[in-house]
């Protein structure tokens, strides 16, 4: 019935772990093989994607585990908080789970950061898996080991660094994605190519219409390449302390676009979308690509169903409400901002920038 | 002025860190030196052990950080939930600490295991350092970076392993320790003697009296000793997948105990001194120690100033609600509780036991 298309393995020593790209593989107990052994499994969903999903993957875990408990969370970033991870740790200790149970993440970004977190952090540690079933959590947040909840002064300020065991992305469950969050998604697809390789750039500019369509072959490639960037990246600089951050490209920007506006009210990948026309106009102004480039991405964006432009935050000040924002961003350093910038297109680098220039930026690119 | 009497280094490869020891540490900024780079600093403690030894460590601190932030929680058990660990982070975010913000620990193992928890988490991880000011803290719950909080249905069931970067074990600080709870830390030096080294529990034999003293020589060997016993365990054995389950000799008993009682009633050290006991019982009628291992252990408890026997925590069925704590033990898998025993004098085993053996240990060992 399935077929798995595509592997990608992250290269972590005894965190390694693969990453599984097809057609129908959530539902197929092949996909599973492989994981430790395990009496319990708790699968952890929201409202909105365990209505489509959950017994599939209940069905193809049956044969694995003596017990398989659920968990829908509220759906929404805003309930990425601790209030909803406690959730987790409660269903996790009235159900009586052991330091073996393995944890299954269903559903998207949201589900994914705090179940992983939720898992890192029980009993210090079980053997997680993500299923992701949104473009952006399959081609981003669900690979790497990033976990996370946000608190109300940060985004993604309370976390972990922590491998899951597997990922299984299954390409056919993103036909039942609203097509708003398939374009945040792209935001995502799109990044990889300014920061590390423009022949995917160009890949995309010549086949965004199929990956709007939903062509299956195109989002195999889109997925796989995606994962394999993020994957070198990963398996160089696990932790951020370097080469890691450039995947943040236009996420300063972005995460400033999100606290803003409140959370949830723009979705991640829009917050990415507009951050990145922003990034790559301070790297224009600090002379570092053309406007040609700028331009390419800019259309590339709008061709994806993003927002190209920032929103006003604050009508006073709106320069200066951005900037205060940035400055509390993980990626600051005593106060400094650190922006993701492209050194000519295809390649990264992370620099500070003056206070000045960086409002010129915001006063040309938001509206 | 201070004098580093010892230096033990837990051996960890990238994540290896030294334990000093000695009279006078906690205020001597050469104590601090070779600590990664930073311009800011946070200082937690709690409301009783802050007006002591603040002032001298951000004294000591003084020259190596721009900032140094403070705060002080509600001491006790009671307080290690996720309200309190709140605290901490918005402490850290409100004053825009970045990610080489180095976190300090000063105060006994609530304050450490929730500071690390928080430095653990906190953008997935920033330096901490370990300043405890409990024997209990010094010769256990500093070393070995095992960081939590408690969940209303288990003890330190939310947590991570997180080294910290340095551990300063100042012997003067003991002198300000309230009675019950140097009695409380005495628990866990004595276990290190049954599980690996019965040539220190001779030497505690020898030296129960001086240790109550606070003899400085004898408090310095006894912290050094089970700082070595600890780092060679913990150095095989981070994460806690075999050997590192030793540690909890009495343990398993006494979370028990701390759990039924609330936490906060009894002492943790308390209830490992009463687990001991039971842990030792259980090991006899298993017949792997003989009686006068049991009475010469129940001996040395008592004369550390510990319960001997544990509290009746239901009138009904005792023994019943012991096994019920019992199971949600982390340590338990699939329902089956995991002993820690001695499996002859100096020597530990991690075995599961008839319910109706520890039934019968329940009942001779409360009262």
């Amino acid at each position: 019935m399935s077929q798995i298309d595509q592997a990608v393995t992250i290269e972590l020593a005894e965190r390694s772990y693969r990453i599984l790209i097809g057609d129908g593989l959530l539902a197929d107990a092949a996909s599973y093989a492989g994981l430790p052994r395990a009496s319990t499994a708790l699968i952890v969903s929201n409202t909105t994607v365990a209505p489509l999903y959950a017994d599939a993957l209940r069905e193809a875990l049956a044969g694995r585990y003596t017990q398989i408990h659920e968990l829908h969370l509220p759906d929404g970033e805003e309930h990425k908080n601790w209030q909803t991870l406690q959730l987790i740790f409660d269903s996790l200790l009235s159900n009586t789970c052991d330091r073996k149970t393995t944890v299954f993440a269903l559903g998207g970004g949201v589900v994914g950061d705090m179940t992983g977190f939720a898992a890192a952090s029980y009993m210090r540690g079980v053997p997680f898996v993500q299923v992701p079933t949104t473009l952006l959590a399959q081609v981003d947040s669900s690979v790497g080991g990033k976990t996370a909840i946000n608190h109300p002064l940060g985004k993604n300020m309370i976390g972990a660094f922590y491998q899951p065991q597997l990922v299984v992305c299954d390409l056919a469950v993103l036909d039942t994605l609203p097509a708003r969050e398939f374009s945040a998604g792209l935001a995502e697809v799109i990044k990889y190519g300014p920061i590390s390789d423009m022949a995917f750039f160009d890949w995309l500019e010549r086949n965004m219409d199929a990956l709007i369509a939903h062509d299956r072959d195109a989002l195999a490639h889109a997925v796989r390449r995606s994962c394999e960037i993020k994957a070198w990246v990963v398996g160089q600089d696990e932790k951020e302390t370097g080469l890691r951050a450039i995947l943040n490209f236009g996420h300063t920007f972005g995460h400033a676009i999100e606290a803003g506006m409140g959370y949830g009210v723009w979705l991640h990948g829009e917050g990415v979308g507009a951050g990145m026309v922003m990034a790559a106009e301070l790297s224009r102004r600090l002379g570092l690509v053309d406007g040609e480039f700028v331009a390419r991405l800019n259309l590339l964006i709008q061709r994806a169903g993003l927002p190209t432009k920032g929103p006003i935050l604050d009508a006073a000040d709106n320069a200066g409400r951005y900037l205060e924002l940035m400055r509390i961003d993980k990626k600051s350093e005593a106060g400094e901002i650190r922006f993701v910038v492209i050194d000519g297109p295809g390649k990264a680098a992370v620099r500070a920038a003056p206070d000045s220039l960086v409002r010129e930026v915001i006063d040309a690119c938001c509206a």
